[in-house]
């Protein structure tokens, strides 16, 4: 027999079908799908795993990271193909490989990356992955609107009330936006988010573009704490984890 | 009594979850969900409708166009808000509008336009509407590859042998690829189209470009007739039909 051995998986999954990450009875999530997918690799009924971010319903994903232990002899390159065989077409592993013993996907992880799209116009394409706030604001408006969330803040006022009770001092490291063909895409690198931190900081950054002072606005709201001053949670269907980083691993 | 008037729908879609458009006794089709839309807003069980082109199942629309005649009071800009609150979301009228007598979205159409989006990475969201062939090829092999189409051909050697029936001749006024953040569109206007024939162009392109000289490659296989010659159909899902043009339209 051998000893357990930690696993670690990259996950890419379209969130429109799922009622998000996290495993639940009834409700079709990823983390149920790829547990049954494991077991159906492995031989066993399910295999638990720990994800490094939970979703939520409708949220999409890049750059999930999801944690197994096992005894199999299997080497770690070879779950990603495997598992790519039994998990439905919404989800697939784009990296598997072994860890050393007691890494964690959450745990361990140091710092996650999110991206939310604009759309510009509204497209019954691209509007699955991509929310179309009308009118559509200025890029400058938005570029300004976040610039005040770059550092070390509470962000209390972008929380939902909800099911975690995190520490609202976040750091991030990156809140930029950059223009793409068809609106703009809001790109935000953090070592931890509050529950429904990003989508509600979009909501805030839609409502500062369209004031006087975008920038002085959303300062307001951050040092506030107050989550009556924040704007609306955007769409859930924008989102996507697209990077979770470990140790030893450079944030760009 | 009114006598009968004339509409014209504009719709895109979402086609993967469709049999495509034309209405067939069981599978889900976007003229089945359009007709039943129609009857539930007329208030009768059904509405008979023409549909400018059929696409195959898992083809988009950015701008199909589908008519209808019926002697409602209703002004035709009624139609686009009413049906859009009774069909499922991956179907969305952009336009609605009385057309003269006689008007016919297929007899009337002058010319048709698809994109077939090709994608450098594959990625699970963007791979919904975008095939990303392996290897990518140089944009210039394919611009030479698509060169030769572009004027009136006997495209024969680009349909597959099924339930059309339609002159081979083709009439192509643009047959071009542009790059793309993140792989490529290829944008093809004609004044008809043959059965998979923008799916057949795809694939012989992709051949093309592995050869030394893609554009005597595609001359051959078009001036040859010979389906035989011809690379593989394409992916039906990273197909979209643009736009429909009729009498007075530019064609641009």
């Amino acid at each position: 027999m051998t000893g357990s051995r930690s696993f670690r998986l990259t996950l890419a999954y379209d969130g429109t079908e799922f009622r998000g990450w996290q495993k639940q009875p009834g409700p079709r999530t990823v983390q149920g799908e790829l547990e049954a997918a494991l077991g159906r690799v492995l031989g066993v009924e399910r295999v638990p795993t720990a994800g490094a971010g939970r979703t939520d319903a409708g949220v999409h994903a890049r750059g999930q990271v999801a944690t197994f232990i096992h005894d199999t002899h299997l080497p770690g390159h070879a779950f990603a193909p495997l598992l790519n065989r039994e998990l439905p077409r919404d989800v697939r592993i784009t990296a598997s490989a072994e860890q050393p013993e007691g890494f964690h996907a959450r745990h361990s992880a140091r710092a996650r990356r999110y991206e939310y799209r604009l759309l510009a116009t509204p497209d019954v394409l691209l509007g699955r992955y991509a929310f179309a706030p009308h009118p559509f604001p200025p890029l400058a408006a938005l570029e300004a609107a976040v610039r005040p969330l770059v550092g070390t803040h509470d962000f209390t006022a972008f929380q939902t009330v909800g099911n975690d009770v995190a520490n609202p001092v976040c750091e991030v490291t990156v809140a930029r936006w950059s223009a793409r063909e068809d609106g703009a895409a809001f790109d935000i690198l953090a070592d931890h988010f509050l529950y429904h931190m990003v989508r509600n900081i979009i909501g805030t950054a839609l409502d500062a573009a369209r004031k006087p002072d975008p920038e002085a606005h959303v300062s307001a709201v951050l040092a506030s704490r107050d989550r009556s001053k924040r704007g609306r949670t955007a769409p859930a269907h924008a989102l996507s984890l697209q990077r979770v980083y470990y140790e030893g691993e450079e944030l760009v």
